[in-house]
Order: C-alpha cells, then sequence, then structure tokens
C-alpha cells in the first residue's frame, strides 16, 4: 500500500514530496540527494548566476538519472539566461515564487516544461491555471522564507475549490500525519522545505540545523509585513534587531545593512547576525538524517495514519 | 459509523463540535440551538454584566436540554459574580480567551466543571493542563477575533505533542473535510466560529451575514499586531481605516473612536463603520442555512472524507 498521486505518475516520483527550493541552499547536490531518495529535488536559482545554475545542473545530472526541477528566480537580471539553461537541459519541472509567471509560460509549455508556480493565494492559483501551469503549491504563511498571508489550512481548500489543476501544499508540514491530512483534504502531495533543512545532505552550516532543532512553537518571528518582502525566520539577534528598527521611522538604511547578505551569512553558521529563515513547524523538528530516510519516515507515517484513519469511526 | 470521540463520552455530545464563543454574538439562544444540533453550544460572557449572562444561562436552560457552556471573558469586571453563575447553574464547561486562567481553576475543578482554555500557543496549553483543564482549544491564526500568531496546522500537532489531555482545533474550518483533516491529525473535536456566523439562528445583521458570504480568500485584515489585541476581521472601511492609522504614530486616540462599540456595530448590520470579525476561511463559505443542518453537512462530509482515506492508498 503506497500513496497514488497524479504527480507521481506524471512527473515520475517515487513519492508525492517536493523538496522546496531554498536560496543559496538547494544546490545540485542536495536536489540530486531528494530526487533518489523518491521525491522531487528542485534547485533554488535564486541568487545564482546564469553560470551557477548551469554549474547546479550539470552537478544534479551526473549525481541522479532521477527527474529534478528548478526554482526560478523571476527577478533574477539573468533570467532570460537561465530560461535558456533549463531548456537546454530538458529540465521537466520549474516551480516560480513571487512575480508574474504568465511572460515565461509560452516557451516553458512549448518546450513540455511543467509550471508550478507557488502561490499565496486563489487570484495567483486561478492566473496561474489559466495560464497553462501544470500544477500550483498553496503555501502557507507558516512557512519559512518569503510568506504570503493565508494560512495552509484557510489557503488549500479554497484553492482546491478554484482550479481544475493539481495542487500541492506547502507550509507546516513536518511529518507523516500533517503530509496525510492535506492529502485527505484534496491535496496532490506536500512541498516541504524547513524539515529538509535539517537533513544531512543539506549543506547549511551546523549550527543552522541545531537551532532548528533547538526551536519550540513560537521561536520565528515575521519582518518587513506591508513591504513586498515579508520574511518568516527564527529569532535572534539579526531578526529582533530588524524587526524592532522596523517600529522606528527613519531606519530603512540601518535595516538594508542588517540584511545584506543575511541569509548567506545563516547558511554559513552566523547564528546571531545571520537571517535563519525557517517555518512555524521549527518546533516540531526533533531529528534530522539522510533526506531518503526523512522521506521514507514522512511516508510511512502518512501511509499508516490514512489506512487508520477509518478507525476515528465506530 | 459515526465520528467516535472522547468529547462525544466525556461531555454527553452527539458531535465533537463546539460552537466557538463569539462576543455580542452567542446568546443562550443561539448556544441552545447549537446543542440540540448535537455540538456544544457556548454562551460568550465577553460584554455582558452578570446579570446577563444570568438571563442567557436561564434562556439556553428554557430552550435545551442537552450540555451547553459558558466562555468566560477573564478580564470582565464581573467576573467573580459570573463564575458564581456557572456554579449555581451547574455549568458543565467553560471555555476561555486571553488571560490567565489559573486563579479560577479550583473553584471550578472542585465543582467539577470540565474548563476549556483557548491556547494560542504550547507554553499555554502546558500551562492549563498542569493547572488541571480537561481540554484546550489549539487556536490558530487564521481565525476571526482575537487570535495569536500560530497557525491551526503549525500549532495543533506541537500542542498533542506536549500534554495529554484532549485538544481540539479551531481556526480555518469550515467543512467536512477540514475537520476530518483535524481529526486525523489527533485533534479530539473542532471549535468553528465563522461558519456558525451565517446560521439562521445566529442573531446577527443579514448584512453581517452577507459579508462573509461574499468574501473570497484575502478579504480579511489583522490589526493591533504589537499590542495585547490582535484582531482579525473583514476588510472593509472601518478596518482599512484602522490600519492605516496604524502606519501614522499618535492616532492612537483617533484609532480608540474608531474601534469604539465597533463589534456591537457589526451585530447590528454596521457593514462599513463595524468589525466584521470573521476567518480566513470566509472564502469557503457560501451557504448558510439552520445549525442543525450546518453540523449534519460537517459530520456527513467529515465522516465520508475519513471513510474513504484508504482509496488514497493504492
Amino acid at each position: 500500500m503506497s500513496i497514488n498521486s497524479v504527480l507521481c505518475r506524471d512527473l515520475g516520483l517515487q513519492y508525492p514530496i517536493f523538496q522546496g527550493g531554498m536560496a543559496y541552499i538547494t544546490t545540485g547536490k542536495m536536489a540530486a540527494a531528494s530526487s533518489n531518495a523518491g521525491g522531487l529535488g528542485l534547485i533554488c536559482s535564486s541568487g545564482l548566476t546564469a553560470a551557477d545554475v548551469a554549474r547546479e545542473v550539470a552537478v544534479a545530472k551526473t549525481l541522479t538519472d532521477k527527474p529534478f526541477g528548478v526554482n526560478l528566480m523571476l527577478q533574477s537580471p539573468e533570467i532570460e539566461k537561465i530560461m535558456q539553461i533549463v531548456l537546454e537541459n530538458k529540465i521537466p519541472v520549474v516551480t516560480m515564487g513571487a512575480g508574474d509567471p504568465t511572460p515565461f509560460m509560452p516557451a516553458l509549455l512549448n518546450a513540455g516544461v511543467k509550471v508550478i508556480p507557488v502561490i499565496p493565494h486563489v487570484k495567483a492559483a486561478q492566473k496561474a491555471a489559466k495560464a497553462g501551469a501544470y500544477a500550483v503549491v498553496a503555501e502557507g504563511t507558516e512557512s519559512g522564507g518569503h510568506i504570503g498571508e493565508m494560512t495552509t489550512l484557510a489557503l488549500l481548500p479554497q484553492v482546491l475549490a478554484a482550479v481544475d489543476i493539481p495542487v500541492l501544499a506547502a507550509g507546516g508540514i513536518a511529518d507523516g500525519k500533517s503530509m496525510a491530512a492535506m492529502l485527505l483534504l484534496g491535496a496532490a502531495g506536500v512541498q516541504i522545505g524547513t524539515l529538509f533543512l535539517v537533513a544531512d545532505e543539506c549543506p547549511i552550516a551546523d549550527a543552522y540545523k541545531q537551532s532548528i532543532i533547538n526551536a519550540i512553537d513560537t521561536d520565528t518571528i515575521v519582518t518587513g509585513r506591508g513591504t513586498p518582502h515579508v520574511v518568516r525566520a527564527l529569532k535572534n539577534p539579526m531578526s529582533l534587531k530588524y524587526a524592532e528598527l522596523e517600529k522606528q521611522p527613519g531606519t530603512q538604511a540601518e535595516r538594508d545593512r542588517l540584511a545584506d547578505k543575511a541569509s548567506v551569512k545563516a547558511v554559513r553558521g552566523d547564528v546571531e547576525g545571520g537571517c535563519l529563515m525557517a517555518g512555524q513547524i521549527s518546533g516540531l523538528i526533533k531529528q534530522g538524517g539522510s533526506i531518503a530516510a526523512i522521506m521514507q519516515r514522512l511516508m510511512r507515517e502518512a501511509e499508516a495514519t490514512l489506512a487508520g484513519a477509518g478507525r476515528l469511526l465506530g
């Protein structure tokens, strides 16, 4: 008995689990490990030059013969070149976050690439579906990194009611029970970020991983509300200072200095000065392991939870 | 086949559904309708004098012989008198929101009252469990009215991992699928607010009900972040103006004038000047009906969803 998802059939996956693209983190090596483990690995192009993306794609190709994807950063100054690399390498799936995907859709669709925008509300899902997206990822505000306002539980059913394409759930999922709950609601699969941050193959510093393992439920904070860059990260001197400065007018320059390269600092282990992006579900995460072990735990628990659902009736 | 919940056995309910206490809305009459429908009706004491509470309890008693509860507003100036009314009337269940419940616990527990705090994070759940609470309601930030920061999907599993008492899920639940998903995650039941706002027996003005029916997913707004009164309500001239004033220092007096009696105005149908508290799931709500019909829809769909969970495996 295993989970039966249209994503597995259409994308050639063993498990309907996407390893979310995370800037400066999900390299070709990590994406290949996720794909080899049975899910869909995604190389994040955010912060990378086109040459960087070409290199990461090449690395992934040497490490896996399974399908993997690229997360496109639509605002990248090199987006056109990165698109070319995606097409030349016959990448089967791309995801994309903020920004309007429609100008990029025709070239991708013509080449047979499955386009999966990450969307924060129903209108974005409808727009993506109309433009030919294969699926959307409905991502809740509990996620780490750049976020919208809707929560996963409020967003997913409203997106499912509005579009006829597959919908993945993202945000707040770090165990098999939550995965099962999302499938029961109608999700075709899940995209997971924070849980994979603590995986052995994740290239962030151990101190960042340990900050997630140590976090309790209320240890994340949101900065940038009311701006285009709303970010959830762990509370630390950097994020708390940033939030404090937000209450003081005229501190934009100081905030910009604080945020400068903060993601890269986090990846390198600066847990005081870095921006440790992570979701609200961090408090549930107490264990790492290989990506394969994490995916198998998720699947075994999700399958057992669904198989046992009838026991709630009596 | 019906849902098998400890709440039904312990509280004498047919369905593990609480009709959440909502200030100026959930009267004795509405609570009795919810209890007669098979769930647990809750009279909200917020904004009521002790004499008002006594009257609403008396009304409910004439309309139902099923158990119903009272939602205690711990900051009420008449809280001691309201406690006496709860005890004299042998109310079997009380819920309570913001504030420290521990000073009130001994008298309630001695009288055999089941105390169920509504909690926004794990520490509050642990404190409630330690003080003798029968259960907690884990309420996510997608809820309408006064809210915390954790989302339902991120909060529920972390609370379940931290306490050994029953946990109800609240926030983002307006259909049977979402109820099933929460039960699958381990919730003993659900507390629902927004969906019951559109019920026939709900005493708010039709214009308020219609605003919920008309809402799309992104039509709520949160005001008061960073203060003790964080509130989610529908976007309307009142809430949008309030949010605008929040960006301008020195406008507290103007904000206070705007918020004055705004809940009462909403209940009476002032959809421009009232505070139309409602959750993010409003966008999914397209249908009213009697409380009994709503509860039966929820239960039938939840049962069918759980019974069909095995079909996700193949």
